[in-house]
């Protein structure tokens, strides 16, 4: 990871986010589940600064997609009470792969559930296929 | 509950790990829920040092298997509101005990629920059986 | 405030650390100390994600750039005691102005305070001067 | 950094503990300031599983030996008031270096401070000299 991807990152789903009317934060974390690089649109709510690094670290930390998460983190599910502290395990969040290896990942909120994964989605295909 | 014991501890539970396929992390905590030794395999997640250590807290702290305090953690469950700040109610923390005393706790975090439970279960023998 | 001016203080403050050969992390808040945009160089210190928005945020919610801060809260300043949890009086955050009220903040860590500072100074010219 | 690694860093700074007559904590963390291994003496104080990882934190996070930023975090210090939260500028934490880059850090707690920056020190040369 470096500043120029999770820039470029970040101006791919704010641009996801304007075709879908949506007012989103985005955030870019390193392995370390650190801040390399954080946007919010214009108009987007207060939540983003909290929400979107944190989609952005849990992604990392578990090595899974937080919409992934939730199931499991509800009453129930075998993760239940993780969803505190730290851990937010609300759709938004993905990791980023080397191989077996998590190297980042990438938080979206402000949207819907649905409106989120899709720009942390499509910023996440740079990584995938940085070229 | 000593140094060496708990060494030999995250040695049983990473080794029990590997024959699993899982990557783990593994804590053992104190009487006083306190970390005597952790060791986090290598490509563990970054959550492990969060999770390992407090699931063996968890485990000391309220005298139960998180595995079994989660059904209790849960909406209706006689402890529902429990599974929040430092309290984490997921399988994988056992605790150790001296007839009706609790002398510590093993914390394993990484692998499903079933392989944590399984290494910290595999660890948690060395101390009902030392010799 | 805006995001775009927000980027344009980021990459203003980035420019300076690499004229003076530092490695920073820089923040924009908005008038509630919330963050509007974050950049950290490839390189710096992973403290800069913890330090550059709470130089921002202290310096709004204190009016003050946080260096005139720091004499204020050592022992015997009138505001002994205030440096501690979400208040960072460390040289490197600048509130922008818009006559008497505070619209928002930035904040540089990762360089000596002098570069943090100079780099901050350098991107609050563009909230002075948008033009 | 890995595992195997941290685990003779420990045994390192142990035995020079024990050399001084000193009951010490030490702990490993890896690039992001993430826990890999800590191992506490018998007898050694409940405060080393809390100091002696944000003693190697901070060591990474400001990439500076905890005993240098010492002067600096005091009254009238350049960074007075950043000795607070997550940061622990107390002697005894060490980043370990790779060229320009900080790899992951050591962090020692429970003895004099003199004694806790040896142990850290003999932990350390085992980065510096892994043959």
């Amino acid at each position: 990871m470096n500043l120029d991807l999770a820039l470029r990152m970040c101006e791919s789903a704010i641009k996801e986010a304007r075709r879908l009317g949506a007012l989103i934060s985005v955030a870019v974390v390193d392995a370390g589940g650190h801040l390399l690089a954080f946007q919010r649109m214009d108009g987007a709510d207060i939540a983003g600064p909290e929400l979107a690094p944190a989609k952005a670290y849990t992604a990392v930390a578990l090595r899974a997609a937080t919409a992934d998460l939730a199931p499991l983190v509800a009453p129930r599910g075998e993760l239940y009470g993780l969803a505190s502290g730290r851990f937010v395990c609300v759709a938004g969040g993905i990791p980023l792969w080397n191989a077996e290896t998590v190297v980042g990942g990438v938080g979206v909120s402000g949207g819907t559930p649905a409106q989120d994964v899709a720009c942390a989605g499509l910023a996440a295909t740079l990584w995938e296929d940085p070229f």
